[in-house]
């Protein structure tokens, strides 16, 4: 007889209060993670071990994270999302609870992610996307920032997008999509889709993007860059509040264009 | 020789932090008009005396209030809203400064308002909206609201929408706009334009037409309660994070359809 099972929830949060996903060594700190297990454990009685698709850092919000755990609880799915949200602070929300595979994992069972990188080009600061975006002055050239962008896309060694004191040893990672769209109110939106980000990874691209935007790299430069290997090339770590991880692919990659 | 000019301001805030527009009487509750004031002085070295278009409640928003205020200062307008933003906390923002005539009253002179209020209807919370918006479950009916939301358009005695103790004597109203569109995302947005608006009013037509989405109220009931001019026959007053001041008008009203 089975006495466990393993469930899969997608979750939302708003990052702005939170020190990144993962729990912290100072229990001071409020995280994510903390207020999940916090809240299952409130449901299922048990103390489970979760594992997240993308250990996001302070202030990077989510729109589909995915974590994993098992437990013994019996309660069906569809009540036990409806249980966490009502336990869950208002900034973090589970949007969906499924029972998986006892061999899915939420990290080494993702095809791919979808992040998200919000820039507001204005001067004026704006208190509505102020959590949610990273404002830049002055108006940036989005033609050259485009351009740059395409570059990315294709299989390539990213060490020179990766923070530094990194643990991996394989820095080759595949972007599929890498497109910087004009949205309202000044915003650009940059999606970027692969099969697997390095520490930093987007918010270095966006970094180097912005400075593209200003005319400080030639949007011809960006293979170099890349093919250098040098962290130094690229630009500065865009800051976290940009960033969103919209979602996370398991089985079967649907978004909608071919993949390069 | 002129010693002083007169300045409007028009300020977008997000109103969550703070016990509404208007200074309050206890000096431990913030507001957004104490934050303006102190600002100006800093910038000024003058303690002035602002008038706003509507004192926005605890919770309510603005992309568009207007304020207005006398100084000696001659701080160019342009230098002026950037020094303000600099001050400023994140969450409020001056986005234009100009030198006005005396006889400019940010109250007094508006010919009209443009109020947004926005529903998620959805069962699950957004850690996104839940700040800018009234979460309501389950489904609404929401041809039915938009034929409600019609009978409001017209000039009628609102006092069955406006909240108990106002001091106003004369609650007769002319509403040019009430349309309730679908967003995304499960997102309701009713957009009402008018001459002037009661206390509470728009947050009560916005519980009315939660009723009528319902199914608690027909569409067609809402003639007759507006005539009847009986408070207990309208909704409940929907929550302030819902609403948003978005713009006032002055000397032109320039949205783009006729005013019935």
């Amino acid at each position: 007889m089975r006495t466990s099972r393993k469930v899969k929830f997608t979750v939302a949060y708003d990052g702005t209060n939170y020190h990144g996903f993962q729990t912290q060594d100072n229990p001071g700190l409020p995280t994510i993670q903390d207020e999940l297990v916090r809240a299952i454990q409130v449901v299922t009685g048990e103390n489970v071990k979760i594992t997240c698709a993308g250990r996001t850092d302070a202030g990077v919000h989510a729109r589909g994270q995915v974590i994993d755990f098992l437990t013994g609880s019996r309660i069906p799915d569809d009540r036990f999302h409806l249980a966490m949200n009502s336990l869950l602070p208002g900034d973090i929300a589970v949007i969906y609870a499924e029972t998986v595979a006892e061999e899915f994992h939420s990290r080494f069972s993702a095809l791919g992610k979808h992040y998200r990188y919000t820039i507001l080009n204005q001067r004026i600061p704006s208190p509505f996307h102020r959590r949610y975006s990273h404002q830049v002055y002055p108006p940036l050239d989005v033609k050259a920032m485009q351009d740059a962008a395409a570059c990315f896309v294709g299989t390539h060694d990213f060490r020179a997008f990766c923070a530094a004191g990194s643990p991996v040893k394989d820095f080759v990672r595949t972007i599929w999509r890498c497109d910087l769209t004009q949205g309202e109110e000044n915003l650009l939106i940059l999606d970027v889709m692969g099969n697997g980000f390095l520490y930093n990874m987007i918010r270095i691209i966006v970094g180097t993007l912005v400075d593209v935007g200003k005319g400080k790299i030639p949007p011809d430069d960006i293979p170099q860059i890349i093919a250098s290997m040098d962290r130094t090339l690229a630009g500065t770590t865009a800051p976290p509040q940009g960033l969103c991880l919209m979602k996370v692919w398991y089985e079967q990659l649907d978004f909608p264009f071919a993949v390069t």
